[in-house]
């Protein structure tokens, strides 16, 4: 039921790179980032701060703009593997109609805007200025020690579609969710681990989040630990708990702005290709949790807009099994 | 605030021993703490259990006896120093009036069956048989490795009264929770770190929780997986989080029959005298919970019962922030 | 001072794959790799032991062979991306007039045996049979939870001419260790990760030792734990330690016939082509040692042979700090 | 073969409470103490730093004195339970012919310096100023997050003859090395863990080591890494590895002083009386290494001086295995 993919794709995106977010406080985001993230700052203006996780030598992999309006993510970013797969993405969008444009961007070499069907705001470059690798500077370490980002998950109004459009770009699913013949959930890789994006049906395009690899289960303490001491302990937004799909050991946190970053160990290797994209029914409620207590509506509702972009609902809204309803069927079953 | 402690008290309760709890299946029951928390089975007859933490010399911290009816917790087991301080204890305990009896108890030297105030069902001896500590036999271990049985929480119904009958036998608070004038928790030890004996003010007598001492914090998330993968992800109960009083990481899991077990971290040394018990304010959110979200009714409210005890209501309803509190509240917000 | 990488290869080799070692008792050996080091047997017949790792879908990673003579390396496998690739490599191969033979591999799709410029055995094939990936199902985990086969290293007669050889696949530098002008080691990779393949200058084709990644550092220490319990305490080559070049915390077993396995933490990727390889200066004791004690002799020179595979000298013998120099020149001090 | 404990000593040693140690330079070993170690400062002067473990309530339990000498231990200090026990120990030490003086320190209640039978220096105390526990200020922590204070090691030039002094003080043996009749090492406790004070035959009274203990094994990892960083990387004097006696994994630092160092991990309860010691003997290899290589000499026979005191041989110089000793068998076995 899943897209057929392209194995030899048109040019090679190699990873997710990098996100561009809107903040209302830069200085405020900033500490949010270093302080309980971990983060390391590699350059900063008063309207932007470039961040990179300890084991990156990539100049940034989060940017922070500082906005007056309200607080969107402006792109995400992409690795294409050599600066020519830049020329065969700009032909490859425009070929199709799709908005493709170079831009200059700091600390980047040459750089496209582009977005996908439904107007994702894309950004592939194939180089960056190479900073230091801090992973060993054990005495710097601030946070939740995290590592590298990892992927973005983001909304679409069209599962399926999403998914085909990513399978031509070579994208490969590590595992799906499905309902039926419906699909809701496609968990994509480009770079040899479970996802680079992952893409759920939904009123989109939207960020829902954006994922760095944290070293070692105990930092997802650290994380919930900090965050509680900078006042930030009602923005745990879900777990720490463990993925259905994927496995992986995770936290969300929101962000001061409301955008969620999740924090998460990290994931098996996708590399071979005869392996089969694991099938998920969202239908069982052990597909979302596999122990405590269910995600709330605002995690599975609430996700950062795209700057600038116009947004579509689904044709039939999502009906995830929340911790509202599950309290409410608690409830009502206590009281029978 | 708090009742006098007797710093030379009439008898040595060194420690929180052991707990005996009537299961329905008692093969389900076993499996459960050996699989899922690690514990060791001592011996085993068709109807009775006992298990011991990894690093346990004790024959058993943890009795599970079959029963037909509704499952209950049978005794809270404690340690005195030296024999002698049995006698004493009967003494103390028939000079007030209080129930005080010899029993005999397999694998227990001299045990005295007695009761406090508020009738909780308490055992006390000095001496068990002793087994292997099986902490370095790491090609044994199973589940999350459960070192030792801790402390355990209780329900009374006045909790100033039944923490001044523990503060005679040199029971000391490590922390404490209170409201005004009213102490509503009183986190109690005698072995030197933080607890014994926690006793909140409720319905009681009843045996909220027992706890088993964790070495390492992933194995908290050892104790989910493995409750998910067992059939269990919906009993774990709570967390994992980090408590406002005392500081451990926990997780709160409920066996087959609902009884309840926290497994947590290690904590704070609390031998000198001249330490001051922290106070926690109850009207404050953050005393429950320093990340996440907190704890449902059911966590606040569900306890086992001692068996065959009265229980009395205490004064005044306790009114914790829980988790249904804090959806109704949020859903009201995003309604306004 | 580094060859030339071919960025765009005339053939995908897609990573490490798989490794095969003949032993003198099977069973023994099968033991030491699933209970201390936490493998899961995928297939098994009297003479022959086919093993994954526990995040791994490819059906073996690790082969043990039942040999009556001494027990050597027979292949060290890889991976290429497509089938193609194959005849791809066979054809690159043979027009070198270096050997290559298409065999039949149990588990395997079509298998191409070939050798490099030294003669280290070398096997490459696109597919392998799927088996279930085991790193959730956490009841069943044994020993230290190896996740998956990660790189080998190997000794080269000349580190540099080898370097050059595995650059023209497509094999780039992480990191090297010199010398002056003169290459000792070289840390090459093809997943995106720092290491497939580690060259080291000194008497080969050998193979020192294959790695496999564990998840968590303290699963360092499990390894260890039971490499004690089953006898194998002595058997702890090297460590536990944290590397100069790559930066993992790492510890060295030497298995029943004594072929070395390193299990170590994950590390950082690499995918990005702008970043330099680290440079390490052969010269300085903390290039092989962060802290703590030297390697002995014995790690530095014994390594596994190849089977039929004839050894060469490199022109100079490798003069690394050992720990028997190291202890020579603390007792000359103290002496002085 | 142990000597008799009394269990209802003449003074109630509650526990092993702190260090007092010269040092030649006050800032670089209070930075040793802060950045690798991990403990806090309480206070400090020009001449005196005063330091305490990240849970402890206690003002200080490591002192470092600036000295224009050579280095050496001044006292080791212990708490009693109540300020009466410092009267019943003076009468105690002075009966028994003992010195014994009172003395002012600052930040503890009245004091009493004594000594052992061999001159070790002891500092009583029953109470010290309080200050805030920093084990949850995670934004704060440094080092290695070490928690507590634990246990010395001394010399004593008669093991059996000291193990018989402090067992008139209640210490119990959790566990003790032996070889045929002649007690070699004594561990014994006050606390209900293993271990307040460790003796060791050998020229005495000296100050083997100092012990802290972390919270999870990561740690080790971590004070090492820190150490590498900080330029102690030659300093980690022994391990990481794990006890034979004891059980606890390890790492021994030299301070800039040479004085030494244990980080370990928690350790098992010993409160009950019914448990006999474990008795380990001095010829087996694997009572001192579980696995990986031996101790060195250094290890084994280097101390710190007790000012002002004189010291004994004892009758028969210990011949543990060292490494030393291992090299030079390896390398006899391999030219036989």
């Amino acid at each position: 039921m899943l897209p057929t993919v392209d194995l030899r794709p048109p040019f090679n995106i190699s990873r997710a790179s990098h996100i561009v977010l809107e903040v209302k406080d830069l200085q405020k985001s900033r500490d949010f980032y270093v302080k309980i993230v971990g983060l390391v700052v590699s350059d900063e203006t008063p309207t932007t701060c470039y961040l990179r996780g300890l084991s990156e030598a990539a100049h940034h992999s989060l940017v922070l703009v500082q906005t007056e309006g309200a607080p969107a993510c402006q792109r995400l970013g992409f690795r294409v593997y050599l600066d020519e797969d830049l020329d065969s993405a700009y032909a490859w969008f425009t070929g199709r109609g799709l908005p493709a444009k170079w831009v200059e961007v700091p600390y980047q070499g040459r750089t496209l805007h582009c977005e996908d069907l439904y107007g994702t705001k894309l950004e592939l470059c194939a180089h960056m200025e190479v900073r230091e690798r801090m992973f060993l500077k054990f005495e710097q370490f601030t946070g939740a020690h995290a590592q590298r980002i990892d992927h973005f998950q983001i909304f679409a109004p069209d599962c399926w579609k999403a998914c085909e459009f990513y399978s031509q770009l070579g994208f490969r699913n590590s595992e799906y969710l499905a309902h039926g013949d419906k699909l809701l959930g496609a968990f994509m890789f480009r770079k040899g681990t479970c996802l680079d994006l992952a893409i759920v049906e939904n009123v989109g395009p939207k960020m829902h989040h954006f994922a760095y690899i944290i070293p070692e289960s105990h930092l997802i303490f650290t994380a919930c630990d900090l965050a509680g001491n900078y006042g930030y302990g009602g923005s745990v937004d879900r777990g720490p708990g463990r993925h259905g799909p994927g496995g992986m050991l995770y936290v969300y946190l929101l962000d001061p702005d409301g955008h969620r970053i999740e924090l998460c160990d990290g994931h098996y290797q996708t590399i071979d290709t005869e392996v089969e994209p694991v099938r998920w029914d969202a239908g069982s409620l052990s597909t979302n949790v596999r122990w405590g207590l269910p995600a709330t509506e605002h995690w599975y509702f609430h996700a950062s807009p795209f700057k600038d972009a116009t947004t579509q609902d689904p044709e039939q809204k999502p009906n995830p099994q929340t911790l509202e309803m599950f309290i409410q069927q608690q409830s009502t079953q206590s009281n029978n």
